[in-house]
């Protein structure tokens, strides 16, 4: 039992630049909010790119895939951002591995009040733990297969479709 | 695909009371980590008690698995202190029901900084959205059968025995 | 003894909006602020406009002049933009009120992690209280008159001039 | 204008021992809060003790004293629990040190959520900066002269006397 957490970048890794007031990309906190978890589990941080999801092109979902490929660990948790997520699974479902990929992102960046980020992070790592291999989302206390969810952009949910 | 989540206190659940500086337990904290969780899943929330692990008799015991004998959902989370939760984990086992139910708690309060009770709480949710019928006790980003760990006090962990 | 504190927006108060992934104004989460801070003083706030500072305009100033005219209380606080601090601050020391007016304002919004808001609101509180009548800008722990002041952009500081 | 600022514990000060599950005295985050708080006056810390001021004894204020007669700065914050700041204020009030000495705590620790710590802390960094020689207790958004405050244990607050 052991883990690969692969960082994309998306809202759950945005911070706050004080000199622009813009939420940015700097070093990702994900390595933080593991060891504030306090997991034990065996797990591999690797920190592939950080953008925003909507930036995201298919050379971006390749390196992904091919990420995912060479991984050792057959459960992997990727944080990614909400927009495109479910066209980065369902490039991930045509690769055909044999492993667990759980795709997980937040609402609210993890340094600000109220984030969901934490309890996303540690729902995705359960599902990588004990899914099936295949491609999932995580997000809002459920777990969907890659073919059946959507992002409702105006409530702001993913749902099953 | 429906949620009971049982609160029964333990650290996870301890708020400071600036009157007397002790950690105390008031109204729990579980429903607004939900709120903040943005989960869409149905989950009924059940405040069964407010007490520290350490104080749990066997009358309180009777009492969590009477609430999972009648939960109509079969997915169920109890928050619960970590020094005895390995016993109440026992006891729920024997009473052999058909239900999924996985304990967690925290190291550190969900109110204070670097709380794990968060993600501990989003892993337990997805253990047992997945998990077989069972009884688990889900830390440190593991899902352990319940027979199957203990707490390591002095290291402040759950590890397998 | 007794304070107004005036909100206009600024980083202090942006607040994250999970839909748009923006920080923009809701309410003011100055209350809140201050029933965090557990202040006995009578405290009037009076949320005036809520914009960022390089939008403000000479319109808006003379709003928050005549809030400060307007004002029953002597010491009064304005929760302001950095980018025009200096500006609205010259624009009411020509008003040549017989209070004391403090200016403050946050470099991180209040509700990101490691912000100086809460700070920042405590020291201009202060600040009103026991300053000379004029006008002051309070950042970076410092109380400065408002004509000896101005924000170094790329090193995110006031400081003397 | 520079600053000394004096740990001497106190709930502000106090941290959660995830072993114990007790709330108790580590290296003072009094450092990182004023990192935080992004100052830029010269300041000086001064972590000289860490207890509850219940348990503070005459010994305990006698170097309290002396600290403030070798410091170099005339403005001087100490951090202390508010059971006994009355009384710490006094002994050093009889000193009588041409300084102005601003005595400040918290209702609710640093870290745990809506503490008022860094409210108080910036609170007290402008009353020692603009205050006359003197000692004062700063609470509750006020600024008291040591001789004519009380804390109510019961409404957990600061109160004139």
């Amino acid at each position: 039992m052991s883990l690969r957490i692969i960082a994309t970048g998306g809202t759950f890794d945005k911070q706050y630049d004080p000199l622009t007031g813009q939420l940015v990309f700097g070093d990702s906190i994900i390595p933080s909010a593991l060891r504030r978890a306090r997991i034990t589990v065996p797990a591999m941080f690797e920190p592939l790119m950080a953008i925003d999801s909507l930036d995201m092109q298919d050379s971006h979902r390749q390196q992904i895939r091919a990420a995912c490929e060479r991984s050792d660990e057959t459960q992997i948790v990727i944080v990614h951002g909400t927009d495109t997520m479910r066209e980065t699974a369902e490039m991930l479902a045509h690769a055909q591995l044999a492993k667990t990929i759980v795709l997980t992102g937040a609402m609210v960046p993890y340094r600000i009040d109220d984030s969901d980020a934490l309890f996303n992070l540690g729902f995705a790592c359960a599902a990588a733990a004990l899914g099936a291999a295949g491609v999932y989302i995580a997000m809002n206390g459920r777990v969907f297969p890659w073919h059946a969810v959507r992002k409702n952009r105006d409530a702001g949910v993913f749902e099953s479709c």
